[in-house]
């Protein structure tokens, strides 16, 4: 560690300290001043477009400078009706249930000790994300919501729409009773402050990435902090010898193009050999007329001659764009083995009659959400009836799959007792 | 890493792919094939006695030369009488509910879509611990039940111990139909071995710590895979004004001094300044009568003269024996200060007869479990009813607080549609 970073600890660490002091407060507050604080935020939002338009400008124009994709500059991208998006969402997380003082279970013990486990805030949350500055509300809301102080390492790029936005947090937090450092941001640190972020175990409860693949890894390599990881989807459907044709066509052209660049988004397609010249050739099809490119194994390129050879290194990719690999497999057992190897454990989908073998691949498939005759996307909080979106867990310590607020709670066991000892 | 270590890994890779595969099968095993299999560890341990005294004989004889203390001594030995206690354990644990397939929340969405949140095993468990025979067993029982794989690094000393019993939990769980993988020692590779699946992120889904804070940090630090901090507890007890001074005697008591060397024991007494004359007395007296050393401040002191000095250090001394630290405070605010400012997050008991305090010191103060007029030792998976007994999460992620069978288990969503697709 350079004398740097070690000047960098003792500036972050005032930062954390003050977020211990706001968490004490938030885990304290009652539902409706949380609530009240969420409706000045709305308001605060919806006060300042052209503040948050002028910084957000000015990340667009540097970010243009550097050379940033336009998939990159999309996600930077404010603009009236996005920052209204925002706001009604912030209004959306007001009316969910609050899940702090959750009685989870309980009992009388033999001795009369009762005891009850009750839903707490974390505490301190920190998390690490890339570009998008909508990420900073939503996570701030959510955060707020669920009682627990949240510190920000957003993405440099998006820094002075971040600034602005965290300023308007604070403001409005604060003049709701709650402390305005409920909300805070660690970006003028820069890299140094996502590094102490993962170091300060302890002082930090639990740090999510939110992001590429590579943020994600990095993250949780070089966390002493306990993480909970998200995102990365390499995406399996079976279509099985009994599909439904149909069925077939639509769920994966849906789970594929309806939004690609998601991780949600189908990324592989396997298809039982006994079924392969009957559901191939439109499914590929559809997916081809909407620009798919299709990488595939042998056995498709001779029912489907337009596909490009599938390499060994398709299988585990996620192209979160318009690309799928295809591959056909001789057996159930053979399909689930393959998502055994090269699935990320996000989500899979068969599409069968079959209820032996829809059975089976419930109950053989160890993923996060495992689906029949379904389409992939529909692995989302919102989708699945949370309200608010942290983000999907692939991990399966503490949250797995889509992460709504209860997922962003611990929980702590009251004992009340009158003056028993242990024997 | 040294060539060394490379070669290493590459011999503990087939370890724990024999490990991912048993744990596919033990995913799926019924509760009988898993209780049947917990039947034949008992018969094993039960038929075997004479085999594993002989090589625990051997590992106290080493023990002895290489000058471990009498307490390592006591946890390593195992006797006739010790042996028949863990095969009654195992024989209680499969009597505990199968967590495995239990729902735990589900609904059918606005589309007809259904989902349900289902409990899973983990898949591959790791567990670093120190000389205790034991836990080996305990944890392979628990393992087993919850229909996870386990790969345990014993620590040394109890190594020919440990491979017998490990021979005796395959030859068992392999005769009842179920793989003799499913628990697994690396106990041959070393210290490597344990740094290797400390690394193993992937492989192994969750790794468990058990034993000194030392060794806990040392995994939490450098653990690339999810880990669940157990242990360390500074315990603190705070008597209220109005506490009732046979509770406080008792309880006080009965917290430091039943069992002063486990984590849920009494570490730090603090006690309202008004009612320091009344209680002190009586609950120092009782506590020096059985050994106690009274770590006291300087007001402490004027009350009760044979307290030693206390220093900074004190107020974070697990002492895990017969030595208490005490402190006079002037309200209750203090007392919740010096907690969150020096407790380890474990266990934390108000002695009041005041509702108000009792709620404010349930509320206000964030450890794994926090007690009204009980004894600090009631944090314990057995007096909670939970059976079995993993260890005492001091971490939020996950789990907090004793752990018992669903703690050592993960969910995923079980999605079943008719053809739906994304909007």
């Amino acid at each position: 560690m350079s004398s740097q970073t070690l000047t960098d600890t003792v500036q972050l660490t005032p930062i954390l300290e003050a977020s211990r002091r706001a968490a004490v407060d938030l885990a304290a507050a009652p539902t409706q001043v949380k609530n009240r604080a969420l409706a000045a935020v709305s308001a605060a939002l919806r006060g300042n477009v052209p503040d948050i338009l002028t910084a957000n400008r000015a990340d667009l124009a540097a970010g243009r400078e550097n050379g940033l994709s336009g998939g990159m500059l999309d996600r930077l991208m404010l603009d009236e009706a996005r920052i209204e998006g925002l706001a009604a969402a912030v209004e959306q997380i007001a009316l969910l249930t609050d899940p702090i003082g959750e009685v989870v279970r309980g009992r009388s013990l033999p001795n009369g000790i009762r005891i009850s486990q009750v839903r707490v805030p974390f505490g301190v949350v920190g998390v690490i994300y890339e570009a998008r500055p909508n990420v900073t509300v939503d996570i701030a809301a959510i955060a707020l919501k669920s009682g627990n102080a949240v510190v920000l390492r957003g993405g440099s790029a998006a820094e002075n729409t971040n600034r602005v936005l965290v300023g308007l947090l604070q403001q409005a937090i604060g003049s709701s009773g709650l402390p305005a450092e409920s909300v805070q941001t660690i970006d003028p640190f820069g890299r140094e402050g996502a590094t102490l972020l993962m170091q300060a175990r302890g002082h930090v409860d639990v740090l999510i990435p939110r992001g590429s693949a590579g943020l994600i890894q990095a993250v949780v390599n070089q966390s002493k902090v306990p993480v909970i990881e998200t995102g990365a989807g390499v995406v399996h459907i079976f279509l099985d010898e009994s599909a439904n044709a149909d069925w077939a066509v639509e769920i994966v052209h849906n789970s594929k193009v309806q939004r690609p660049s998601v991780c949600n988004a189908l990324e592989t397609l396997l298809v039982h050999r006994d079924a392969a010249a009957r559901l191939l050739p439109g499914v590929l099809a559809k997916l081809a007329a909407s620009g798919v490119t299709v990488h595939g194994d042998a056995r498709v390129r001779e029912i489907f001659p337009a596909a490009v050879p599938a390499t060994e290194e398709d299988w585990g990719t996620e192209y979160m764009g318009l690309e799928v690999s295809v591959a056909v497999v001789d057996s159930l057992d053979d399909a689930i083995a393959h998502i055994r190897r090269y699935s990320t454990g996000h989500t899979e989908s068969i599409i069968t009659n079959d209820v032996v073998n829809a059975e089976r691949f419930l109950a053989e498939v160890d993923s996060a959400a495992v689906m029949v005759n379904a389409s992939t996307r529909f692995t989302d909080g919102g989708e699945f009836g949370f309200g608010a979106e942290v983000g999907i867990s692939t991990q399966k310590l503490h949250a797995r799959g889509p992460m709504g607020l209860p997922e962003l709670t611990s929980t702590k066991w009251i004992v009340r007792g009158s003056g028993q000892v242990r024997a």
